[in-house]
């Protein structure tokens, strides 16, 4: 394994509905075949207009009663984009969403939205957005490359969210290592890393949050190149300990 | 933010008790201040003694009724290195540690042990061996770096593993944004970035488990330096939804 390198891709600005996000990103780096081009899903959401304004959201009564005290607009929003409740507690809520994705509220944030008063929800497909942008880079730069969509989640047991891949497109997202040995010569077992989620988060110690950089070049893992979907990285509900 | 680099320090060969794995680190790279250099916890464990031999335990009844026909020895270390088990299943347990870790086996793994029986449990303190190996460092090149001592963990509802900061020593390891504005002029509420999980994904991405790459170096993080704890990263129970 070579050296890895991870570029933050600087000079966006605000994206917006409708805007050609690849063709900004090709505008603002210069790609290499194997690259992984990393962007936070709020752009693609906002490209795509899974945004939704609080005032024209009617609170239900079930969100009006779990929001105790918080925006049930907020909550109606978050219950409308949940398949499932994992926990509910004072406003906050943790939820399956329709991709299967266990996160907070639902994959619902009001930070990075296109004004105060807005919400970006999670792209409706991040996987086929992931690929749309790939195929699309692939049209305006001749370079194959992967691309993850990525979002902070929570952990259980853990502080802090890290950045994991709600899409992909062009790479393997789990690495088997079942049946590769060791120096010893002991087989691994049951061993699969995300390396999806292992390069969401690398990207986001160069993105940043508030800084205006929604994407980031990781360079260095074309060996990865694949067709996995960050669908692959949700638990079967029949092997999930936790559900 | 600039540019990350993540560069995997190779020929440190096989580790041994009583080692001195800073030594290895320091004669096998060239570091920088400001490096934030991660070393897989299995070689900090195997240098400081932290491995067993299963021909010398003996397995409790709780451990041969646990094991369900896997090696009641080996369930038996899980056992003695657990705090609390959290879910148990057909000789698969998640425990967690002392330190306050939920993972699978409690930290004890029999790949990369230094022979064939053996297993490798957590360091006793792994705070304490990244501030040692910190302290030896700069002893031995003069550099003010950041150590990060790190293991592969699984994670409720999603498939796979990634490298978390099981130690830490001269880093951020949480990074809290309350108080910050997004370009929207929204005050962030509650983001905290694990910083020092995704500093050790993304040292995985070079490592490898087969390899024999125990160590990388993660370059471009200077502004992280501080004195968080892998400790920190632990949800408090009060807070914790999934006790």
């Amino acid at each position: 394994m070579s050296e890895l390198r991870v570029l933050p891709v600087r000079g966006l600005g605000a994206v917006g509905q409708g805007d050609d996000l690849a063709a900004l990103i090709a505008g603002a780096a210069e790609l290499d075949d194997g690259d992984v081009v990393v962007v936070a899903h709020k752009a693609v959401s906002k490209a795509e207009g899974r945004v939704v304004e609080l005032d024209r959201v009617d609170a239900s009564p079930p969100a009006v009663a779990l929001a105790d005290g918080h925006d049930a607009r907020h909550v109606e929003t978050v219950l409308r984009e949940s398949a499932r409740l994992v926990r509910a507690r004072r406003g906050f809520v943790i939820a399956e969403t329709r991709h299967g994705f266990v996160c907070a509220s639902a994959g619902v944030d009001a930070s990075n939205a296109p004004a105060p008063g807005w919400l970006v929800l999670l792209p409706e497909d991040p996987d086929a957005s992931a690929a749309r942008l790939r195929a699309r880079l692939r049209e305006l730069t001749g370079r194959t490359v992967a691309v993850v969509v990525s979002d902070s989640f929570g952990r259980a047991w853990r502080q802090g969210t890290t950045d994991v891949a709600v899409g992909a497109a062009g790479l393997r997202v789990l690495l088997d290592l079942k049946g590769t040995r060791d120096a010893t010569g002991y087989e691994l077992q049951g061993t699969t890393i995300a390396v999806a989620d292992e390069i969401a988060g690398a990207a986001e110690l160069v993105m940043g949050k508030t800084a205006g950089v929604p994407a980031a070049i990781v360079r260095g893992l074309a060996h990865l190149a694949g067709d996995g979907r960050a669908r692959d990285l949700v638990m079967p509900p029949e092997r999930d300990l936790f559900r």
